[in-house]
């Protein structure tokens, strides 16, 4: 291994999936830490909540009742953070003047959803099987396909999903971007421990898709239609070091640039666009994937992980350049560093200047690929 | 206010300082919060703490000894995250093998700092007047000048600084970026209470000076020399509902593109390039500004407010029209949104997706603004 001394010395890494830097502390872990200390999320919840906004059969904030669902159960977030229908705006005046060049709005409308991922109260994804993470997967599926302009290459491919649970009603409005995501744990902010995700989709091209679709384009303009994350993977699968776990499918890598102290990137090995371009044994193999990512996860500090996790893929709507450069990966973002009550701040430094870990991606891959596997701990307690 | 409409729809704001976008959602405050509670940080401290390494005359992790200094003290981090010598790394191999391309590194060497506020235990910025953070100051302009490049036509500038309460030794290499930065609270990852702030300094520029510097850059050629934070502060004067706090050199205000809930920037009015551009007076101002800023944030909920800030100016190191096109500025990021125990959490969509932010701008400077003047809430307890 050539780059044994980068345990050793502070040094930058590039993430040429967002064209970013950030700066590697490998030996700042020694200090102290007298800070803030995360209290662990109970593990003992009842499998039913009668006050819980989630759980089946019980009324939410707005008054709709959940109905008495087995697996997953998708329905508008009651507090939406885009909505289809709102007054117009349109900012007008001189543009040549200063004051619209410097203070710039545009509007944007789309759609929010809350969408389960178990009826039991008391479950993670760390405590699902790949079976039972699979509905949740071909939820996400089913959801994406329909809110694809029809314009889309990705449009026209053929599903093969089960008969779905829910009709999805189509969106009143063409919208771009699809963000599906999960915040897990009172420490990314989750204010309900029903194991659940979002998804916001919405006009216009967010920030982290667009740099990343940036990046991915221009690698394969540079690269004679080469994609830069199936290169990525073999050149993963070549090292090994920062491997956690992998399947036909899918590579589970804490990436080479990873920023969260055990950030993780599942993604596809073959080049896919997007969820719909997953066959049915790849949809098996990713929800595989995402057990042994949160499974391991759990296991590290033996307590509930929390963390914030996305999926990035084709925009819903695009050229078909930024449709075909798109390739399916989803990111685990947790912040916990050194146990289950001390976590990485990315604070000062990191929001002033640029992000700074303080432990190697490939120390971090070792421990998950080696001490992690085997049973959830909590099946043992 | 052509604006209003803004205050009820969900857009998106431009920062042109950055470069990027982020979403507003004026009307997500309402949905209820059963989250995290952060725990307001104890306002019975002791003036002297025998266990802080910051204190006075105590002992250090490492063994050195603390002076019974005033005011001010810097010494040098025991646990820097970059460090002045180690090992020698260049990245090697064929750059057009695939595994040299995506695994990229670079060595960062450079010198952190820590620097306490007050010689007092249980103080903040926000118990200081401003002629007790005058000192601050005055002693980040002259870490700052002396470890400015000789080429750097700032290094010339005389000062007109106090006799020194300390010497500041000679950094063993030419670094080019200096990031003066505070964390305050155990909600931003501060583990002493001791009022203190670091300096981390830096071979390369980091990634948010450089997205800034260069958006700088490109205003000024295509704007004829002018400058975008001095057009910025006169659109914003004209405008007044964004400003928390003015005096003759600096503007306080809740930028248009603020993300966290009550963001400010203290920017300068007029154009200065960095802490040795101001003047006596102009550093009275500054000193000023930032007692407002701190105090005004603990009388918003009465609490002492948690924050991470930082100070953007010119590289110690760099081209004429980088230098040039720099401006002096420093920003304030605090993650309370509703109370004291109520913060607002930047994870899966503001990570995987763009800043989301729940209150306009416009709100959280009116109450800056209007409510928070006078004296500190503590004073009356
Ligand atoms: O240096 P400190 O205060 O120990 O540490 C704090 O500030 C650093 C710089 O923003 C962060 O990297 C750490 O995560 C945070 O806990
Ligand atoms: O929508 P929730 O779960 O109420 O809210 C959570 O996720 C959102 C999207 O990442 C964030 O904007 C909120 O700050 C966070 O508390």
């Amino acid at each position: 291994m050539p780059e044994e001394i980068l345990n050793d010395i502070s040094h930058r890494r590039y993430n040429p999936l967002r064209g970013s830097w950030l700066l590697v502390s490998p030996h700042r872990t020694k200090r102290p830490w007298q800070g803030q200390q995360e209290s662990p999320s109970k593990i003992t919840l009842p499998e039913y909540d009668p006050s819980c906004y989630l759980c089946p059969g019980n009324k939410r904030a707005q008054g709709d009742v959940n109905p008495k669902y087995e697996n997953t159960f998708v329905f508008v977030n009651d507090y939406s953070a885009v909505k289809e229908s709102q007054a117009e705006y349109t900012q007008g005046g001189d543009p040549s003047d200063l004051s619209n060049l410097l203070l710039r709005a545009a509007p944007v409308t789309g759609k929010c959803y809350v969408l389960t991922f178990s009826s039991s109260h008391n479950l993670t994804l760390a405590d699902l099987t790949p079976a039972q993470i699979l509905p949740v997967i071909n939820l996400w599926t089913q959801i994406y396909a329909s809110h694809l302009s029809p314009s889309n290459p990705l449009s026209s491919i053929p599903l093969n999903l089960p008969a779905p649970t829910q009709t999805i009603e189509k969106p009143s409005a063409q919208y771009t971007w699809m963000q599906i995501f999960e915040n897990k744990g009172a420490a990314m902010g989750c204010s309900n421990p029903h194991p659940h995700g979002q998804i916001w989709t919405t006009t216009g091209l967010p920030e982290e898709p667009a740099a990343e679709l940036q990046q991915l384009i221009k690698y394969r303009r540079e690269h004679e239609g080469g994609n830069l994350l199936e290169d990525y993977v073999k050149v993963e699968i070549e090292k090994k070091e920062r491997i956690v776990f992998e399947n036909a499918g899918f590579l589970v890598v804490c990436p080479w640039w990873a920023v969260w102290p055990f950030e993780v990137m599942v993604v596809s090995k073959k080049h896919k666009r997007a969820l719909v371009d997953l066959s049915v044994e790849e949809r098996s193999d990713f929800a595989e994937a995402v057990a042994e990512v949160t499974r391991r996860y759990d296991n590290l500090f033996e307590t509930s992980f929390p963390y914030s996790s996305g999926i990035h893929q084709a925009p819903l709507e695009g050229t078909e350049e930024e449709i075909n450069a798109s390739h399916f990966h989803m990111h685990f973002y947790p912040p916990l560093l050194r146990s289950a009550t001390v976590r990485k701040f990315l604070v000062g430094y990191e929001l002033m200047a640029e992000p700074q870990r303080d432990i190697t991606p490939e120390q971090a891959a070792k421990r998950l690929r080696e001490d992690c596997g085997g049973e959830l701990y909590r099946k043992h307690l």
